[in-house]
This record gives structure tokens, sequence and C-alpha cells, in this order.
């Protein structure tokens, strides 16, 4: 079972646009802002609730991130996926298998945070739903 | 600021069929099922992290609930709108009216757990961001 909500990403055009709403209307002051060649993203973490809280992730995807583009595109600007931490990722990934769930990686992927596995939104209620360990 | 993710909230058609995913194959054990007849909902609230963990609520509108069957109509089951608690939701709303964000609210509402604000969002990067005070 998962033990907390680690983050909600939310995918933007633009960090420093998103940013003045975020850190300088709302407050949420960011710990990083990071770039991620590998995922072809940059993201701004901004932690709430203190060391145990969660976090959102402001996400920005390149030019070159044909996939994020095509969401924001189709979607737009919003809430992309939701990330569940779990203390076992090679446990929690059986377990999926075990039980017929819509895995979409068939061994945990190296993330930004840990190692992860995502979910396909047709198995999730509509939800992207990653599981993490960190 | 506010002090942490209290939920995130997912629209489904259905809350059983939600439930055999994030119950029974994910493992998440729902405190409470409820039904708000104010709001045309019924909610399952699922706990994770604890007493001061953030929690997935569940959410499926009733057949007279326009906006939200709008809402499935347009966009599908999926992650629907992030609540922050906040300490103070007066002086949050008045120190958001000051900056000129598009709050939906002059004054805050009573929602399912507590007094609550929501923001427009084309404010907010694409996200229905609620601000909640416990």
């Amino acid at each position: 079972m998962p033990r907390r909500i680690d983050h909600v990403a939310i995918i933007v055009r633009n960090l420093e646009d998103a940013l003045t709403f975020y850190r300088d209307t709302l407050g949420v002051v960011p710990t990083e802002i990071k770039e991620v060649p590998t995922e072809q993203v940059r993201i701004a973490f901004l932690p709430l609730g203190g060391p145990a809280g969660s976090q959102i992730e402001l996400i920005e995807p390149t030019l070159a991130n044909a996939s994020l583009q095509k969401f924001l595109e189709r979607r737009g600007e919003g809430l992309h996926h939701l990330c569940l931490e779990v203390e076992d990722i090679d446990g929690a990934l059986q377990d999926l298998k075990d039980k017929g769930a819509a895995v979409l990686d068939q061994q945990p992927r190296v993330a930004a945070e840990g190692r992860a596995i995502f979910l396909h939104p047709k198995a999730t209620n509509g939800v992207l739903l990653e599981l993490l360990q960190k």
C-alpha cells in the first residue's frame, strides 16, 4: 500500500511564468529548479508541509519532448500526474502485475526522485499514476 | 502560505467501479464514503500518510450535477482539482484579492471539509485550485 502522496505534477509552458502565481502570489517557495536532460524537462519543486509533506512539481517540457508537448497541445496546462510513495517498488510492481493492472513499465525506471513506475490512465480512472520508491 | 496538500480530487463516473482499482488493487482503504447532497456528489475519502497526511478524494457527481457532468463529458475521468490547506481562509482570500488573483468566490463557501475558496484555472496555469481552512 502507498505510504503518502509524494507529489502532484502540474505541466506548464513556462516555469518562470508559472512561478509568478505559485511563488509570488500563493507564496510557496521552491527549494530547487532543476534541469533533467534525460527527461527533457525543467522542474520546480515546491514543498508543502515540511520534510514529511508532499510537494507540487511544476514541469516545463523542452520543445524536443514530443509526448509532453502533445499533452500541452491536447489538454493545455494543468494537473498532469499524481505520484504516491511506496516502500518497495519491485514488490508493488509485482503485486500490480499479479492483479492484472495496466502498468506502463515492466521494470522500475530511474526518475528524478528515485525508482518509479507509471500506471496507464485507463487502469486508474483517467489518472496518470506514478509509484515511487525514494 | 498554504500549509500542506489537503487532498487531490479525482472525478469518476462510478465510485464502486473506481474503488475496485484504488481500494482492491492499489490497497488504499477508504475511511468514509459520504453523500453530499448540497454539492450533488458522493465522495470516497482515501487517506494516505496517517493523520497529518494528504488524501485522495474520489468524486462521483450525481446526474443532476450539470457542471461536473459537463466536465466528465469534455475531459473524461481523471484529476479534477487540488486542495491546499491554509490556516486563515479569510486572510488568504483578502491577500489573493489584493494581488489581483482570479478567485471564484467573493467569500469562503462551506465545503465538505471546512470553509473554502476556489481559484479559476486561468489564474493557476490550468489547475482548479481549492484553498481550505478546516
